[in-house]
């Protein structure tokens, strides 16, 4: 369900054709005829003709040509500028928009996820049993969620790159690269009052300042079932056809009442038909379309086995707790939930990274690239960057160790919960106090990113979330990261010894959860408002541990952060090399800020067979049935008991080959008339690998159809009165 | 369940007052006392006065004085040779005993589950629902189960010895040795007909000769659904109480008929009682309390973490693969039970030895050795041994991915399953195929051991057995294993690129699932008969695979070897000194080999509360209706059916201070009058650390009482006729 589909790289052609196969024998006619024809393939890739529904735009360079082109359709201004402002980014990982004129929000049940697990308690498991507010008291506020709906941009890449002067250190250039970025924010933050971030796209070939309103009141109006949201579970994760009605609504509150919202988008209980033009705006996370294939052999070799083992760890762990009552399975939900996705995410992206026939392909696009470069004598230094990138990779390799279980705390995107040796939230909260209060001494340039003045209220909304803490499951995963840390460096380094305090992991999680007062949020405030002496005087054990690390923590951090502004420069020179070759009518990586996707509902096929864009509500009672209605398979009794109730014919979920990647979860899709018709919440198999690479030959991107959110709102789930507000019924 | 509970160091002090939490706050008080009380601990461990009921002994040389002096009880030679006959070591990782005059042997559910599991279809899931023969005709012989019965054994110490002279080479004294103990098993089957292995005693110390009778027509009788046998599922596993009918009955056959056995334990249905004296009879697997410092912190920082990340990434796949179908989850049942069972296992015992206080007790039992040496001027050169050993670890470390990855293939006790690279049977059919011709071509002293003339019978049982092979389940196994091993050495690695041949790991797998004609029992034995010509002319893309990496995994065998044979040559060293300073009334470390274990019936306290000895029937119906007999504490509905019929007092569980190990799995408890009272199946979470250091404070080994066994038979499985088998009624 972490929705999924990707871009293309930032050149012209593109590239058609394509199979994953993962762990599934019916794929093997597809790799025969695959290796067949990798010539026709290569062929066909390189033909600049054959134009697919790629990218991930830019709003403020969208693609109007290849719109114009291929479907004679011409979006205005204020077209788009209606679609950008009801499009709502979630800081926990996803993306929504608005839906009525009263703030209705509406996003994935699993970018919901967050919210409703942090709002749940033993009696109350909206996660698992869903939620619904008939009037707005009922309405639960959650405990740190924060929404952005991005207002404004502007190219600042002039004045971030005259910081950065010719024969400065990495350590000069990232320091003064950083300076000049935070009095932009600051500057921006004070003048508009809106949240300013400047954004690195192209890995470092342009710079934007994005400003955007922030909504932290936000409260949760209706979430289906989990197991409905999640129909299928695990396996059929990533598969198609689905039956997921992976939906979750919120509503965004402005000084205690609901926000008026003047572009929220109309809603289209008719939904979206087979070959209609669709659009996605949401923000994507991350894509590696850019990387030079060293980076990318990095990535399939190092990273992606490490983050796998972190994955399998986890879900082992949180299994194991889950299956001792069901109190534990409720707290450990929503996490196991997270690691169960990207585990298998991931494993199909590195499925992807170990097929020949994709390397074939990534070497060519770079290939061309490179002998452009090194045919353009103005152009021939570049080649040396690809070396510079090559050798900063490799320090980055070697200190990865100390980096990742230190200091690593983001992107969330990929599956990170915090420093991997300090599991838990007692810890990210330690560690938040104790960096907030030293960097807050600093001159807001000299700061670490998260700590600027630009980022303080996010940072409190954080800092004094409300969500639950449980002592025996912080000690769990606690104990097991200490114990992975120990395993990682040896029990007799010298810093495993001082975390561990001449205690075993378990006894030192025990001390620690026991010991410190940071559940408290009170005490956190209290600290926060007090700072340093305060800090030092509480003794806290957790604080104490945060202290004990910093400075090696800090150390690999900056080590960490010198060789990617190596590769940063590098990066940007390669960067305007393309845009010298290729133009500037592309689109760069994903870098979860808001986008514009397009694509065309349309099945596809698969082992010599077609798979139809749409499934219906008759399917999901087949595929049950099927199942003997047995887990992952089985049906809320809810959705037994009402079957007759519904319109069996009615559309559920559907494929299009929009260009999509995890983070747009939840992004709207849109008709031509700018209509809500359908929600993003996965991607099929074939689009694995397109982290890297894009095809539109099988991959595609899942998406819940707006028809069947309004029927099943009616005649499941007794809504009828937030489907009138959705639909503009007064 | 793989039952766990373990032994000393052979030296005469023992080590009382031991805790190892995991997990679990609850466990909190324990560490505090813990704590507070160590020096008292220390002092009490080195008390020579306290005997415990510690050691897994050799029946050639029982502690007879210790049973003597703390239980006025003296065996008489005929009391333990008709136990050692009424002993079974089941070759597929187990223990069990004969029962009945016409060969019932009795073991634990989860030591038959291998035989289940392959007896086992789409339309009769035995493992799952259980399996009940009411007569000779219908029950089930196992595809490739052999039965050892110890006959006889010799000390033959002097005759290996021999044939290493100072001055040799690791490599040539490894082969000096192996030729004399590869002609001593062939002068002995051929000179009495059974199977004969010579078994290295103290890491090297000591050689003895064993002689089994082999039993390899086996039948399945009875076995209880696995719910049962395994209740309470993982989360109860190494734990206390405990509810689980862990019993598995077959039958030996011979000449086609049921075999006729003389000794065989006297059934006693009203089992046992607290505070009584018992003894285990059976095959512990290994323990490493003879270890050096240095050995056991490779184990701690390397060794374990590697066997947990393999168990964690089999868990996940065997899992995500298992929830897609109940076909699925069939076909994977055993070998995700076993993974999940060797990771809380390894886990359990990964925290013991991340604890100071186990560390210091090892500290100091080592430095009492090595005083020793020092303080005896003709013992001063060993003390050397110990850096041989530490450098040989280390050059062990080095090469252990390429020898796991390519080589390494048992102990099957610590979970290995062939080659890391190269998971599923048809690699390992493969595999033995060709090293057999390649061996069998060889002098009998110069083969691999596991391709001597004395082991021609169990390999072509492995080789030919009828276990079936799914497609679908080798092509996961082996894409997952192909992509673990890429990712260990890079897809760049030229082994890497020439074992996938181009194609991505699942391609790869794929080809040689679909294009090998190794399913085929009678491809096999045509290609075993016909050799080495036959076997190149087959073109077998899994035969060729296995040809491709024969000489980099026989190098990686040969560097492993040649350390281990330094370690061997130290760790003798080593032993001689220790019978020189301490006399030869120890036992050795465990090495599946018949030991005898003695213990006292009783609980222990854990947080202040007493835990008693005993469950029976009422408690499992109590911890089912605390869970409202939802999986893992669900009943099977015979039970819930069958309960008026039961007395519900019957005792279930017990628990005992014997010192038992994995392997021990099985074995019959007996009381003095050697009739057969319980079945060991486990050890609580406290015994976990035992692996290397002995304990009876909490520590224990637990046992289904034989009044359980004859209760369930008569009233749950209408398996009367069974149950009069047993206990001898005509």
């Amino acid at each position: 369900m972490a929705l999924n589909a990707y871009e293309l790289t930032a050149s012209p052609y593109k590239l058609v054709a394509f199979a994953t196969a993962l762990y599934d024998a019916r794929m093997l006619k597809v790799f025969r005829t695959f290796l067949a024809v990798s010539l026709f393939v290569l062929a066909v890739a390189f033909n600049p003709s054959a134009r697919a529904d790629e990218g991930m735009w830019l709003f403020s360079a969208p693609p109007l040509e290849q719109l114009k082109e291929k479907y004679k359709f011409e979006p205005t201004q204020r077209w788009l500028e209606h679609l950008q402002k009801a499009s709502v980014r979630f800081n926990s990982g996803g993306s929504g928009s608005f839906v009525s004129a009263t703030g209705l929000c509406i996003t994935n049940h699993h970018v919901g996820a967050d919210a409703l697990q942090k709002a749940s308690s033993e009696q109350h498991n909206y996660l698992k049993d869903g939620f619904y507010a008939k009037t707005n008291t009922e309405e639960i506020k959650c405990a740190d969620l924060e929404l952005n709906v991005l207002i404004s941009t502007e190219d600042v890449t002039a004045r971030v790159s005259a910081a950065v002067k010719s024969g400065m250190t990495p350590d000069q250039a990232s320091a003064a690269r950083g300076n000049a970025i935070a009095l932009i924010e600051k500057e921006s933050k004070e003048k508009t009052g809106l949240r300013s971030d400047v954004v690195t796209l192209y890995q470092g070939g342009a710079y934007h300042l994005y400003r955007y309103k922030r909504y932290d009141d936000v409260r949760i109006v209706f979430a289906p079932e989990q197991q409905m949201a999640f129909y299928g579970g695990d396996p059929d994760n990533f598969e198609y056809p689905r039956f997921d009605l992976d939906i979750c609504i919120f509503r965004v509150y402005e000084n205690g009442q609901p926000g008026k919202v003047d572009d929220f988008l109309k809603w289209n209980s008719r939904g979206t038909s087979d070959g209609e033009l669709t659009f996605v705006s949401g923000s994507p996370g991350k894509t590696d379309r850019q990387l030079t294939l060293d980076e990318l052999a990095g990535t399939r070799d190092r990273f992606l086995p490490y983050l796998l083992r972190m994955f399998n760890r986890r879900e082992v762990l949180e299994l194991a707790y889950g299956a001792r009552s069901f109190e534990n399975a409720r707290r450990a939900r929503d996490d196991l939930f997270g690691d169960q996705n990207n585990r298998k995410r991931y494993n199909g992206y590195l499925a992807g990274l170990l097929d020949p026939e994709t390397w074939l392909l990534l070497r060519a696009r770079e290939q061309k690239l490179r002998d452009a470069v090194t045919n353009d004598p103005k152009l021939g230094s570049t080649g040396a960057a690809f070396d510079r990138i090559k050798n900063a990779q490799a320090e980055v390799a070697k200190n990865a160790p100390m980096y990742n279980y230190l200091e690593q705390e983001r992107p969330i995107s990929v599956g990170y919960r915090g420093p991997r040796a300090f599991s838990g939230n007692l810890f990210k909260y330690a560690r938040l106090l104790t960096r907030v209060i030293d960097e807050r001494a600093k001159p807001n340039g000299e700061r670490i990113p998260e700590f600027r003045d630009s980022a303080k209220e996010s940072l409190e909304l954080e800092l004094f979330s409300t969500e639950p803490v449980y002592d025996d499951y912080e000690t769990l995963r606690l104990t097991d990261s200490l114990t992975d840390f120990a395993s990682q460096f040896g029990a007799n380094d010298p810093l495993v010894q001082k975390v561990l305090a001449g205690k075993s992991p378990h006894a030192r999680a025990v001390n620690l959860v026991t010991g410190t007062k940071l559940k408290d949020v009170a005490v956190r405030k209290n600290l926060y408002t007090k700072g340093a002496a305060a800090l030092q005087a509480a003794h806290d054990p957790m604080i104490d541990l945060a202290r004990l690390v910093d400075t090696p923590a800090r150390d690999a951090r900056k080590i960490h952060d010198a060789q990617e502004e190596i590769k940063k420069q590098a990066y940007s020179e390669i960067a305007k090399a393309r845009f010298t070759i290729e133009g500037t009518g592309s689109y760069p990586d994903a870098t979860f800020t808001l986008r514009l996707s397009y694509g065309t509902v349309r099945g596809y096929e698969q082992d010599g067979k077609q798979v139809p864009a749409f499934t219906d509500f008759a399917g999901l009672y087949q595929r049950s049935a099927e199942h003997d209605n047995k887990p992952p398979f089985d049906l809320p009794q809810r959705w037994i008991d009402k079957k007759s109730n519904l319109n069996l014919s009615t559309k559920f979920n559907f494929v299009s080959d929009a260009d999509i990647i995890g983070g747009n979860s939840g992004s709207p899709v849109v008709n031509k008339a700018n209509e809500f018709v359908g929600i993003i919440f996965d991607g099929n198999i074939q689009s694995l690998v397109l982290d890297c690479i894009f095809t539109d030959k099988q991959a595609r991107a899942v998406s819940v159809d707006s028809a069947a959110i309004t029927e099943a709102l009616r005649k499941v789930y007794d809504a009828g009165a937030l489907a009138d507000e959705l639909e503009g019924v007064k």
